[in-house]
């Protein structure tokens, strides 16, 4: 499991109880699941400008950006970060690929 | 680290090098940036469309479409997508926060 | 009044009792509306790709799906394109800024 | 020709001169091109969002705002408006059909 993704998972989780007036997450569970996609979607269009930028840094950025409102949505939406890890997991066999290694 | 992000690059970086015809992400690589681009807004739309359905499998579903190509962005732009894990960890300050829990 | 936009506005309504194996606006209300929300996200993308590529042809084209796809989607929902210049109209006094021009 | 479109692309088109302090749209113009496709991309996402509300208002407030911030980009980058017109024209054969009708 990642450990970035779980402890990130957990923070994101605490918040959900913390005062809005001072935590950005919390404030945006408070405004609700609107105001998240609008991030969602600012958020994507952002990471399309930083990669025909062809600029690195910003790309590393603006994903980032992308993927923790991403993981914001999901928790507000009762959905555990892991369950999109297992749906690729799933899809790509990877647990097949690791057990082949294994196996070796 | 996480074992699927980092098993999902590997399989990613290898598509490098398939044959485009046989290999979605091959074909992807071969269209360019640009298609690769389309695709991530094509999928953060579906994954607003499906949160406002208020359907979890879904969701599930659409935000793995959209990290999935979001990691094939990365790797055609030569960045790790261990780079966002990285910059999630230094936002939130992840290991310092494993590093206090370990002290409790 | 914009000739054109009422123009198609008139053809997009003809459509909506078209064959949808026949007529491509067709086959979009038959999908129904995520799908044409889909083809908004995906031509607003494709958008910003062109405008990034400081290619005027190519964003003209893309604007122009977009716009096509943004009537398609409102009368999809009861709603006359007529009613966006209205309401820009409104936003900015244009019908009071003729007023005064004709006043001259 | 559109009337509101024709005298808001006059409206636009003046700002490129304004004081970015006073105005809003002279203000965009100055914080560039990245800037305004992020406008586009939020208000493309603000637009699936009011859909799926089934909220005609807001979807008409939304749409305008895309609309409006097309405009804002198609000026900055040099291409009038009516082009987006003239290309919808073309494709529909709306000249045509126009022609059509007066011949009857």
């Amino acid at each position: 499991m990642n450990d970035i993704i779980q402890q990130l998972t957990q923070v994101l989780a605490e918040r959900k109880t913390a005062d809005p007036d001072k935590s950005y997450v919390a404030g945006l569970y408070a405004k609700g699941l609107d105001q998240i996609l609008k991030k969602v979607g600012e958020e994507a269009a952002e990471t399309i400008i930083a990669a025909k930028n062809e600029n690195k840094e910003q790309l590393i950025y603006e994903m980032a950006d992308l993927w923790f409102h991403s993981m914001v949505l999901l928790i507000h939406q009762g959905i555990e970060p892991q369950s999109i890890l297992n749906e690729l997991e799933r899809r790509f066999g990877l647990s097949g690929l690791e057990e082949k290694a294994q196996r070796k």
